[in-house]
């Protein structure tokens, strides 16, 4: 079945659209919340829906390690039923965090081979093995199952990692599709910080039907110019009628940088695991909370923000809960970050549809990236 | 100011009343949920709200030490609103803190010196400063500072320990009421397991005016049949015109038992901690919900619980995320407890009301203590 990728407004080669998902419909560009273990970390689903959270992204990886596939898939709608989330999820492959996490990681054609993080234990996934998880998952949209490309990775074993994943999203395809798929799967372009190879790595993926693209091997430690270049080359070759989803990204300027250039959706940790750490996105910059000067203030955490974190709470009180590692500080400061994600998305796309996303972008990178040092 | 206690039923000795606080009305008998740090794990007002909890507790011991009560009391109705707790708010004094937590602790006629639990500081408190702070707190029941008895011990050193506390009592009381003070102070009832020292505490307050009386050195590990003694022993001798609370007790089924001899208020971490600890309180008695036997339950944790969490989670979901150390595990299993206990003080008042109360004391009674065993 087509995925709906209705096109709203264009405002040079960045898009607002609304994607059509068995779940519901999600506005792009889009940022989606990360629910590892198939919950977005210290949020119920009703918090996430009052945040405007339309999309949440499930970790193959991690959900075939704990609980397992098959216990899910007890539950109406897959990982649906079992987080209690009714709205869309997008569950990526499996390939980066085998990637990123897996110790004695073995790759062969077949697939790769590793130690489960969490017992020891030795586990295979393949092309299909992935597919299989998310298809008991039901996710709306499922990710190709690729081989990640270390940074940084010359041109030959760029182009080997990129080949074999090109071959194994050519498995993929045909298991995810070989009987009623509960959603729709995306391909993904590798290539590393090579150009040409991102060029051979989607015409590789053109001789197929994917609902969507993502550009994956990027947020893996190259340099932010090295990023531009990557996205420069590769997102005017990709169909302009399906949405493009940049895996991984990032900060609100790395968004605003991506959505100038013609990207869709996003997902990234940050605002979740920054939250946890006490490091709060503000219109000003990032506020770490810890610091001493906030421990009388009994100002909120930022005057221009309308999240409830904000509004009935100071950053004496946030300081506190933080400093006594009081579950509640989590819980607020991660209302706070996703809040402040989620509307920046909703003002990426009302400054698209009113042709004035140069003038907001403007003012996101102009908002320092590093923490505000504490004030005297 | 006479705090006004508003006897509507009883049933037996068991009474139904209405406490008329600055803050608002509490419907007793009721149980205070533990909220130390200025927050109650895991949850937001609005949740506790939501549950019906009407007061909560405020630990003075650990909010002198953390933030501090000068940082609270640049908050508007001082802990309320740093908080943001809208509702009464009882404050312990420190004393049993001081018994139980502190270090190197040094007890003099002036007070109690010891090593602050959280950087090894020298600390002074005496009851002079816990009225301070509580005042700063401006919690709407204060309690007098106490020495705390230990349990066993003789006579003597019961009386001793007693006594201390009766002087401290009228110390702290003068300066509590020295000018306008924010709310109502309570006296502690002390004296061991012995009958006759609990009679002279009793008499030695009743020489002042205490807006309700607590009966602490309970719940210190003495076997249920001494505690229930020592309440059939010293609560017809308090007065029955003002509130009675029992301190730090305890599983549903010692507050039934409280309830019939007589007491009004509770207050008790159980419910709060182990949900921490993945034990959840049923009809059916206490779920551990590590045991593996949940790992494919589609079931509700309680089929005849109407919280949020049985009414929206399988035990399936909730083992997962306490196996995955996941804050929603925590934060499920606090609504579901507290929402066990406070559900349980509304049927005790209805029950008084109709008169039914020993035939709902007899179904709770039933109620095993222990954790169920795992099922086969």
């Amino acid at each position: 079945m087509r995925l709906r990728f209705e096109l709203l407004h264009t405002d040079g080669a960045a898009r607002c659209a609304r994607l059509h998902l068995p779940h519901g419909v999600v506005d792009t560009p889009a940022f989606m919340p990360v629910g590892t273990y198939g919950t977005v970390k210290a949020m119920t689903p009703e918090e996430l829906e009052a945040l405007g959270a339309q999309i949440v992204l499930g970790n193959t990886f991690h959900l075939a390690l704990r609980p397992g596939a098959e216990i899910v898939a007890l539950h109406r709608q897959g990982l649906h039923g079992f987080m209690g989330w009714e709205r869309p999820i997008l569950t990526d492959s499996g390939g980066f965090q085998v990637f990123s996490l897996a110790k004695l990681r073995q790759i062969t054609e077949q697939g790769v081979r590793f130690r489960s993080p969490v017992d020891g234990a030795e586990v295979h996934m393949s092309p299909e093995d992935s597919m299989d998880v998310q298809r008991a998952l039901q996710s709306d949209i499922a990710m190709a199952f690729d081989d990640c490309t270390a940074y940084p990775a010359g041109e030959a074993q760029a182009r080997e990692s990129m080949e074999r994943s090109m071959r194994w999203a050519v498995r993929g395809h045909a298991h995810y599709y070989r009987d009623a798929p509960p959603g729709h799967l995306f391909g993904i372009v590798q290539g590393g910080m090579h150009a040409a190879l991102r060029t051979a790595s989607l015409e590789a993926l053109s001789a197929h039907d994917w609902q969507g693209l993502a550009i994956g091997g990027l947020a893996v430690g190259e340099p932010e110019a090295e990023r531009l270049r990557i996205l420069e080359h590769t997102l005017p070759l990709m169909p302009a009628d399906r949405p493009r989803y940049l895996m991984g990204v990032g900060y609100p300027q790395d968004i605003v940088a991506a959505v100038l250039r013609g990207v869709d959706m996003f997902d990234c940790v940050m605002p979740t695991r920054h939250a946890r750490n006490g490091h709060l996105f503000t219109s000003e910059g990032i506020v770490n909370i810890r610091n001493a000067c906030h421990q009388r203030d009994t100002g909120p955490l930022d005057p221009a923000c309308a999240c409830s974190t904000c509004r009935r709470y100071t950053r004496a009180y946030l300081r506190h809960l933080d400093r006594c590692n009081e579950i509640l500080g989590v819980r607020l400061g991660t209302i706070h970050n996703l809040h402040f994600y989620l509307d920046l998305m909703r003002r990426i796309r009302a400054a698209i549809a009113a042709g004035t996303l140069g003038a907001l972008a403007a003012r996101i990178m102009a908002i320092p990236r590093r923490s505000l040092a504490p004030m005297a």
